[in-house]
């Protein structure tokens, strides 16, 4: 009947044997503070792929993936002031309760009752409609008429490439960056990175064509490293000096000690990558170097300041996006994203 | 004959044996911007140390060692107008050109023409006389009629303390602060961390004496790492938080890996140890947890500032001179100093 | 009957011809972020006289005064999630939705949903209960136990001299600062200092009495503008320097140009008195001198903070509280308060 | 006699009735540290003009004016190590000791030993020859074969118009920025606010012509102040929330006061015009405005960053360059510059 069908949906569930399109119910309000947004346009992260290899302990098979998306508002519990039914929305990728010591802080994303929650340990936006908790302080309107796609880069990854990459970073007028990973995280923090005007941006990847969409992106400098020791090549290319920032945008070993290698006496490594071992830290050499070391889990502070460049067509983020899909394509989103050497994917719109 | 005996000096010289105090030739103006300073105060370093074993291959046999003291301008070169014979000055332990990049940048201890040359690639300072290039950038003036044991800590082990360790761990009023290792070093750290007013400074050695002396210089809470895991210790100490700032001051890979334990998400890690090995980074668990390593050796570009602090008594730094010596004795003073665990000793004030 | 004088308190209401004790009807909650909070302990800040003058059109008669103050949470809203009946809270005197644009940034003074409006544009928290919209966001937990006469300290008073003066007047190690006005809240921006390990403080004021306590509390120069020419006097004080720090604690031209007149090059005049009229900002002799000018309405974002300086004893505020009264004699606390040249009240505390 | 001839040269003379080209004596090194320079490129500023009304008694008549160029090291004192004859040089406005208490802290501009005194306490740079005090950190070299127009614009106005403006107006991605006055230095603070990707830039200014210059340098508004009241037009522009930064270039109580009616709660005013009276600043209005106001002689100290964002290509300085003269011309050059409404000239190159 109606009714019933009315109550579900469809979801992109991580199943034990891989990932499979379910129907499940709608989801409810469960507190005062929850919204239900149904999703318009979604997109894929490299991290579900991770947890699809059952790589994050904290996503557990039957999850609806997803943390990335624009939508509608559908209904709001009565704790919410700052959103209404039918309201645009962009979701952050990271849930914010607003009053924890950490959110006091704008580290959002140690949120003692968020953080990265969406698609990991609650359902996520790869569905029909998503239960956001903390809904005033998670979600971010959108404006009358505006076109929705650039905003869907606004959940996470501009904001990771920026927060965790640029600003961490440091990256400044006139200095010099190397990104190593030219993926769509590397290349989100290489079009952030064009906000402070540096002189230099190096690209470094294994893979000609990744490093021709950097090209194109704007960096100044690749280097492939698959062809030859790319320590030398940037030492090489910044006389001997190092780069002001290091981006690591891959997460092995092999690439942050990449960085170690090319950093410059004061400089920053800024660590973006998810990495699953540990990495050898040449104190030996780098303990009077006066450099810096970071990392982070996106916070989304930034995403107010992002929204405001891409409105200002600063940035377009657009330029990520290679690949469109309908919902019930989600399957086909997903082999292509997979399968970025072949496809050259970057981010995939998929709309419900 | 008169002239030829006050054209030589005695000093204390790295030999391949050991150290011997020789008679050498007083050091002659080579450069215009070059000083001559009469040395009154000196003093010892661990590094000096770390030279006699031969850990520094900077510092070759027949160096004059010592980075250290306060003196009486001698003679200058036609290229110094800030200083004149008579004047009294400290002697920063970082010669700084003032005219390169780094040094335009406030980071003098990259000067391109000096850096930690003093007692290393150079003459040092454990001597009659010592040439200082740069004078102008590299002494400091001592006020008339000054106090001037104070003064020798801020040669290098104040800066030291708190560039490397207090600025770099950000450590801010209320905040946890960990300092691993109560050495000199460690100590100096604790002694200026408390110009910020943290609401706990937790000290972590393996000899209860020495947190004795951390007790009595301000530490909150003592940890002895050699009865139990430590890291247990201070999160327990801290409810499970960690600490907002975990310094290093001791320069092995345990230490530096117990920082990493023990640093809250958002925190920071400083080091300030001399490594003579690489470490271990977990970053498989710290990739998301917003923390900021740093590294840096002293710039001396706080000793004004600490100089005021210093006359305003705010702080008091002769807590940390725990053995005076004529230069006569300066054998004497090494024995004492290198074997800090049965003299107590942390620094040593030596009067030529 | 029980029931009906159960809903009524007392309450300290402004009223045409001055303040009145009125029997009021006990709030309710009336957004699902409220709360209801049963008041313990209030005080009374220099504002509450202001609008006692009328010189607050934000204030109109009929409002109960006070913005200041810790309790027990009554009741709270269905939205509300950080606070539950039974649990004994700090009120902020600055109420922030959490969400808006300026909440985001850490400006909660200028929150698009709160700001200042307790014992302003709402009721506030001189009464027996008191309603806080966004409860999660403008109360914080006060730890089972504590001694809470220093916490109502934290409401405004020191958030307003820490932030407004010290924070926005960049205090540093080593420096000197001088605090225009020994009132409570230039008393507050005194101790608050002290975090930061000045060099100098320099007190001025009209009154020797306030002056004394002052050097009480720690400034290490007092100033009496009333018998000299206190530029005059600071500028002998430094050096002919000027401060590093001006803190203007008044609200009158004289007292900020004052301020105009001993910042030194490269210093910052840092306002916290609420200006009736314009000053004369003499930009022929400042425009060239590197300065800084901060204006600011508390935040109260450092309120976690201090909490912890206060918990470890690195501030004592109940220096501050001269005079305790119970709530029926609310209206002698008002006349201590007010009279203070001849009471020498600071800050009063009055349990209800 | 030869010998003779050659100790002499042309210089541009500030002389009681204005000015006159003189035929003056080459400069002599006097100081070990000092450098003499052959000019190659010079300029001419809005502080010149001023010099010659007689408005700044800092400089009398006899003085060889100009503070900004680029030329070749004829001499250098014993005391310069960082240059030799035949280096080519860009002459920075502000000599720098290196040594004092404020070289140190970077602000050049208030050194105990320089300053701006070039073409103002001592002879300046529109001349044939120019002896520049402590060369080592007044000068900053050129590369081989670089094109050297693009760099007389780093001796004065760009570093003016991002220091003054830019930065302590802390523009940042995403801001809005309005630029009070689109002459010369107007446009170097627009020109390198784009280095931080604002997402407005309003230019406000009497002259449509100037308007049509900024709009062509970037700026995404433009507000003509004698058409109607210029603070309505900026509310109205920026939805009535004002902008993040105000930039002062004008120097007259009017558009400063213009900026304290545009700025942002939370924003800056940041004040580069020379003001010849105080203005009215309406702290009755701005006390609880979190709003910062800086003022600032340039300091140089983002010479070397901006030199690598020309080099970079990120800037091109030469669109400040509107007439070329020779020295023998400078007559001519002067008459242009002064005369800009009609000649529309921002900068004018004059080559010795």
């Amino acid at each position: 009947m109606t009714a019933v069908a009315a109550a579900t949906m469809h979801a992109l569930v991580y199943r034990a044997g891989g990932r499979v399109v379910e129907e499940r119910p709608k989801p409810q309000i469960q507190k005062p503070s929850d919204a239900i947004v149904k999703i318009v346009l979604t997109t894929i992260c490299g991290t579900d792929l991770h947890i699809l290899k059952g790589d994050l302990p904290s996503a557990q098979p039957g999850r609806i993936l997803g943390h990335e998306g624009v939508g509608v508002i559908d209904e709001v519990g009565p704790g919410v002031h700052a959103f209404k039914r039918g309201d645009r929305v962009i979701v952050s990728c990271v849930t914010s309760c607003g009053a924890c010591e950490y959110c006091r802080r704008l580290m959002f994303s140690h949120c003692a009752n968020g953080g990265w929650i969406l698609g990991n340990a609650i359902d996520g936006t790869q569905a029909e409609y998503v239960r956001i908790p903390y809904a005033d302080t998670s979600l971010y309107p959108i404006l009358a008429g505006e076109d929705e796609e650039p905003l869907v880069m606004c959940s996470d990854i501009l904001p990771t490439g920026f927060e965790c990459g640029v600003l961490n970073g440091q990256v400044a007028p006139g200095g010099t960056v190397a990104i190593v990973g030219s993926g769509p995280i590397g290349l989100a923090a290489l079009l952030t990175a064009q906000f402070y005007a540096p002189a230099e941006i190096i690209m470094i990847d294994l893979d000609d064509k990744r490093l021709a969409v950097a090209t194109s992106f704007g960096a100044t400098r690749v280097v492939n490293s698959g062809t030859g020791d790319a320590a030398d090549a940037v030492m090489k290319l910044t006389g001997g000096r190092g780069v002001d920032t290091a981006i690591e945008a891959v997460g092995i070993p092999a690439t942050f000690e990449l960085c170690e290698r090319i950093v410059a006496s004061g400089g920053r490594i800024a660590n973006i990558g998810v990495h699953g071992k540990p990495v050898t830290l040449h104190l030996e050499r780098l303990w009077d170097r006066n450099m810096t070391i970071t990392t982070r889990l996106v916070d989304t502070v930034t995403l107010p300041m992002l929204l405001r460049t891409v409105r200002s067509h600063k940035i377009d983020p657009t330029r990520l996006i290679t690949h469109h899909f309908a919902f019930a394509e989600i399957g086909a989103a997903y082999d292509a994203f997979a399968d970025a050497a072949a496809t050259g994917a970057l981010k995939v719109i998929i709309a419900t």
